[in-house]
């Protein structure tokens, strides 16, 4: 009789996402004259931009001509948007990545999912707590995080690395010595982030405890002040100890598109054997592929015009996060992210758990946000919202929240 | 220090496809003049048919506005396209599978690499010999398949079920009972099939072994003959034990558009436990959806306007199979296959081995196969071609082996 992956049975609760989904139907259904307007999950509102339109009408017609079909794409990815990617993202910065050390995926979640695969069940991850939770779930899955305490929601073999006001919401180096770090600058979902300096310490630790850094970026299009690093490989000596994983969802609007990169270079090694080499062998065997219309439309992304054009779209959205803070802290909350990130970090009032605030202000102000404590024990009493709404709703949202 | 996943440094080899491309490139860079036809792996190469391509564009057109434009895909897929498949693949043929036993996906490879994820990694599985090579690659890359015998070329832990002209390349039943039995019809690599009855045999047995059976049917659009089931679900009792692979690879063209789908139903249980929800937790967890416009593509294929197109497509590369298939018998090939498949299964003549075989193709014809060795050791001697190619390069192909 065949048996199942025990691992799974151990996840409490479902995936987090899909409960907010859920009660916010129910509620919905109950309450059909009431305008509900959603700041919980961090999906974008605005459309593509036009060069990216353009882009995908020009691929999706060389799909009708047998002259220039195209069929299943190269295992890492399309030269061209290697190439685009190891340009602008990287060469562009002063970092050292080749084309062929970035890897052409659907998205950053998958790869963020996947990537624990290729490391031995036996290793021990660090995470910041409060956490995106795909990090700690994949492994969960695998089975590398012992038992869960359902009363402290910990796992047993997990590190923990509280982010709270007290340290600015920036981890500090653990005490004991993990085998894979996962860092999120600017950070999901606090809208922290570190400095150029700080994130260097990181590097310099993994390098000596030979440990590696899960590095995702994807919010790295939000950075607004100077001395925040836009890839941990403007860090010195990154090359031989992190892994980034970046997205095209939050900076190009591509969360229903579909597309991201993981970067590997050649240097990170266990012995002799190197990662980019087990990556490569995953994508290979489990994967078919990013579709190349979606490439092209990446291609778009980094050029003259979709550059222009997404930069605006990012400052729409980081207007809508300069309200909902400003709008916020004259209300009298304790904010903090919205700076360098479109989550703005919010303290619950009157002393109120996170779910209490959800369903507060899902009844009173018909707002949804995410509970802070969905993303680990350090996130009680804090809730996240997003910037990722229209102006308007933004506004009327917020006005909302002041009225309460 | 970290440690990786040593189950990757058990794989022999690089993936079977990657390793045929470096031998191509190699001669075609050493051979500059020469014209090779490629008949080697499954990729299609009539372009998308006009009402995909139709279909295609009104969905980037939807993205480009605000009122229209999607972010993140409902976790198991739209609904407008789980639909049409539990209408069009399953309803119409008089089994009951429901739109939300469906998942749509990236694409088959995706799907059969992973779904073994949900399985203890003490389950034995069972494949065909040859087989497709991600069915046992990813369980060895999830420890699941012993120690592997490099002269032999098989794994202690994997049950063969040879598929060789003596059995009329049909499984039989295996004599050590397994936990998940893969089972591909019509068949890649080696383009036979089973009729209803014969697969009936399969699920009474999985039924009362407990086994799960993996049942990839991404060819079933290549049927011509009558007693050929297009689903496993035609069986009776395949609900309470069979998974069901699906792609639109194959039927509509879509190797590098992306998108498949896998069926669970919700009575395939392991005591409480329901697959679906394991798998529905994956999905949510690990996956993000496939793009909208890739869905809305999907939803054409069973447009009736996209239904007429593509048995025209699969026509066209029929035609070609009925091509190879008498032409390498009129010049004295043993050849099977190609009747409701799109693979053309010969034994390679003269007594040489698969490889060499293909290096005597590739240097004499400049035609690319894919050794039968590749998929498992009773493929060796034997030698795939695809009816995927242009009507022009299959006949040239064919013109040339018979010339050898």
């Amino acid at each position: 009789m065949f048996k199942v992956n025990d691992n799974y049975l151990k996840l409490p609760g479902s995936y987090l996402f899909s409960t907010i989904g859920k009660k916010v139907n129910a509620f919905a259904a109950q309450n059909p004259d009431k305008k509900i307007i959603r700041l919980g999950i961090g999906d974008v509102t605005q459309p593509l931009a036009p060069a990216i339109i353009k882009a995908l009408h020009v691929a999706v017609d060389e799909m009708a001509q047998a002259e220039t079909f195209k069929g299943y794409a190269p295992d890492l990815g399309y030269e061209f948007l290697r190439k685009a990617i190891a340009e602008n993202d990287y060469k562009a910065r002063g970092c050292e990545i080749a084309a062929d050390e970035i890897f052409v995926s659907d998205g950053a979640k998958c790869d963020a999912g996947n990537i624990q695969e290729i490391f031995s069940v036996d290793n021990k991850i660090a995470v910041c707590d409060p956490v995106y939770p795909v990090y700690v779930d994949t492994n969960v899955m695998a089975g590398r995080t012992g038992v869960y305490d359902s009363a402290k929601e910990i796992w047993s073999d997990v590190i923990y690395m509280p982010c709270v006001a007290e340290n600015g919401f920036a981890p500090e180096l653990p005490k004991e010595t993990p085998d894979l770090i996962y860092l999120c600058f600017p950070n999901n979902p606090t809208g922290s982030t570190v400095t150029k300096s700080q994130l260097q310490e990181w590097v310099d630790y993994a390098n000596k405890v030979g440990a590696v850094i899960i590095y995702d970026a994807a919010y790295e299009a939000y950075i607004s002040e100077e001395d925040v690093p836009h890839t941990i490989y403007e860090c010195e000596g990154a090359r031989s100890c992190a892994i980034e994983l970046r997205s095209f969802s939050k900076n190009a609007g591509f969360t229903g598109v579909r597309l991201g990169f993981t970067v590997i270079p050649k240097d990170l090694k266990c012995g002799e054997v190197s990662l980019h080499s087990l990556w490569a062998r995953r994508h290979g065997t489990k994967y078919n592929g990013a579709p190349y219309i979606v490439q092209r439309a990446g291609e778009a992304v980094y050029s003259e015009e979709g550059k222009a054009q997404l930069k605006q779209q990012v400052a729409y959205y980081m207007n809508n996060a300069k309200y909902i803070l400003e709008g916020l802290k004259s209300a009298g909350y304790t904010v903090s992210g919205g700076v360098n990130a479109p989550y703005i970090w919010l303290k619950a009032p009157g002393g109120m758990t996170s779910w209490e605030f959800f369903d507060y202000l899902l009844e009173k102000a018909n707002v949804v946000g995410t509970p802070g404590s969905g993303f680990g024990p350090s996130g009680e009493t804090y809730f996240r919202l997003t910037a990722f709404g229209s102006y308007e709703n933004t506004v009327e949202a917020v006005d909302r929240m002041k009225a309460l």
